[in-house]
């Protein structure tokens, strides 16, 4: 048997993070703005690149917050922004560390299941009718688990619906910069900067390990979630934030992204190829960009012996109901996150997996 | 007017901070672990520093967890391993943002009042008949806001009712480093290591902006703490982490507080000299180490008027009654961070502070 090839997380490949960049730009800022870097911050966040970010999505720094990853502040708006059990509206299939914060919280999870255009509005109004959700979480832009991207028309309404019913929507986009091809629709916050919180992050696009994410949104919501990190930890680390900001102001994420998008829509090409040849009637999701595509498997497979057996074919799988609120629904649920495996893997891993479930 | 003394927050000088070392360590530590430190990351932390404190702790790696400074890890504790309205015991007077978070957590602050040789134990075994603790929160070494440390018999007689009585405590020791003068009792930890989770940082001893705070305690602990925090945000900055790991192997650290302590101890002996001058009869802790001092002022004064004239005089105070879990026991009670005062400034702030209260 060759090398196991591992298709469970989402993680950027080692090789792309600029570490050079990063040492010269942790110099570059240390030098200029130690006193305020090595001192107590405050949330929220580290100015210059809090106007960096506000400049990049057309707003105000006030209207930014920054923390130790878009995740920590998700988890932060489960805290505050939300009373315990409120009813949330997430696709179906979501991230699954986000129904885990949703959970821990006490939330209602109401789960709606997720076209290949983004989540259905037909039953989307249903559940509507059933009960006013204090808030809608949204990946909008190269899904987490699907790949799939909502089109501009179901923005619309999604934006639409919130004004009229007065819920908030939280955008978790940290995929967007990397579409591979096709037209990028207007995020949702564009649309309704009012009602959408819209998270991010600079994990996809530069390092993970930076733990820098942010939320663009409306002043009450930073002033909210500013008050809570403050009590939790007075300020986040401020030092990867000033990195951030040397980095982006270099011009250097701009040429990042560029690089990450010529090493990675290759691979998005090779996996379909691969499926295409070796697993044709697998439905699966068609995604122009990010990290994922996704797979409908044959009504036969069984996710508990898939997962046992993939080591005997050399893979490692992610365990589809992870991304259920209800695990059931994930039976024959598989997420691949291309991005992630080596060029010279993709087919070998394709070829494996039709060997699993042929 | 001369400028105005600030004589709020307990902020290193900027002066102190080693940036020019936290640069050489930034780049050394991403050229050897980049790869590691710029992926994502795992609770509890960054290894190669868990095992420079298990080590400085004379304890495994296993009991040592690592989050983006110490208060984090305090909110953490509150939210994970006590249950909400859990009866806790803190020293009256405490640090204000424990007390926050202990409320903020839903718990039952029960506060006991303090002496110069640490909490009345009197007091503690009439609350201990009237209710058992889950949790007691002490500051055992230059408490803050009042400058003094437990001695050994309390904190053996602490660690006796741990227990007997079978309740954790939290010994939050970030100044515990700083002795300028007297002889270093153990910490609780070390006479109690499975009732005791001792928090500390590098805050105090390298730069807070660093936010790189640790606690060592019970494996059952780390293991709760490691999972609330991993569902938070995957995994704390461990870049910072890295840093304080090269900063620590290299043996700076040791030269930085023995630094620091040649900067501070002089500060110690100018504030109490110029007290014992200007204000001798006001009463006033008597601290051998650490970042305050505390005065009991006299009967008149009352709390918002002595805040309210402060700028007449150039000085900015802190409100006493933040320290306490009732306001009103804070009513003339001043806390005075030295060491975050200008050496030429120290007399001129007590001489300004007998002008307002004289």
């Amino acid at each position: 048997m060759t090398t196991t090839i591992d298709l469970t997380r989402g993680m950027p490949p080692a090789s792309t993070f600029p570490t050079e960049d990063l040492i010269h730009c942790c110099e570059k800022v240390l030098r200029r703005d130690g006193h305020t870097l090595m001192q107590y911050g405050r949330s929220p966040g580290y100015a210059p690149l809090k106007e960096w970010i506000a400049a990049y999505h057309q707003t105000t720094p006030a209207r930014v917050f920054m923390g130790n990853s878009s995740l920590e502040i998700f988890a932060f708006i489960t805290q505050t922004i939300l009373p315990p059990g409120a009813r949330v509206f997430v696709e179906r299939p979501t991230y699954d560390r986000s129904i885990l914060l949703l959970r821990r919280a006490g939330m209602h999870i109401v789960d709606i299941p997720i076209e290949q255009d983004g989540v259905s509005l037909e039953q989307f109004e249903e559940e509507l009718k059933r009960g006013v959700p204090r808030l809608v979480y949204l990946i909008t832009d190269f899904q987490n688990p699907m790949g799939t991207t909502t089109s501009l028309s179901k923005r619309q309404q999604l934006a639409k619906w919130a004004e009229e019913y007065d819920f908030l929507i939280v955008e978790d986009g940290p995929y967007r910069a990397l579409r591979y091809k096709g037209e990028q629709p207007p995020t949702l916050y564009a649309i309704a900067p009012q009602r959408v919180l819209h998270l991010s992050s600079f994990s996809k696009l530069l390092a993970p390990g930076l733990r820098v994410g942010y939320m663009v949104g409306n002043e009450a919501a930073v002033s909210k979630l500013t008050e809570w990190a403050t009590n939790t930890y007075i300020g986040p680390v401020t030092l990867t934030q000033g990195m951030v900001y040397e980095y982006c102001v270099s011009g250097l994420l701009e040429k990042n992204i560029e690089k990450l998008k010529r090493l990675y829509a290759p691979k998005l090409e090779a996996i379909q190829a691969a499926l295409q040849k070796y697993l044709p009637d697998v439905s699966r999701t068609q995604p122009e960009g990010g990290y994922y595509v996704s797979l409908n498997l044959p009504e036969s497979v069984r996710m508990d012996a898939l997962l046992a057996n993939a080591a005997s074919v050399g893979l490692k799988l992610s365990d589809g109901r992870g991304f259920f609120v209800n695990p059931a629904d994930g039976e024959r649920f598989l997420r691949i996150p291309f991005c992630s495996v080596e060029p010279e893997d993709i087919e070998p891993a394709v070829v494996r997996l039709s060997q699993l479930i042929g």
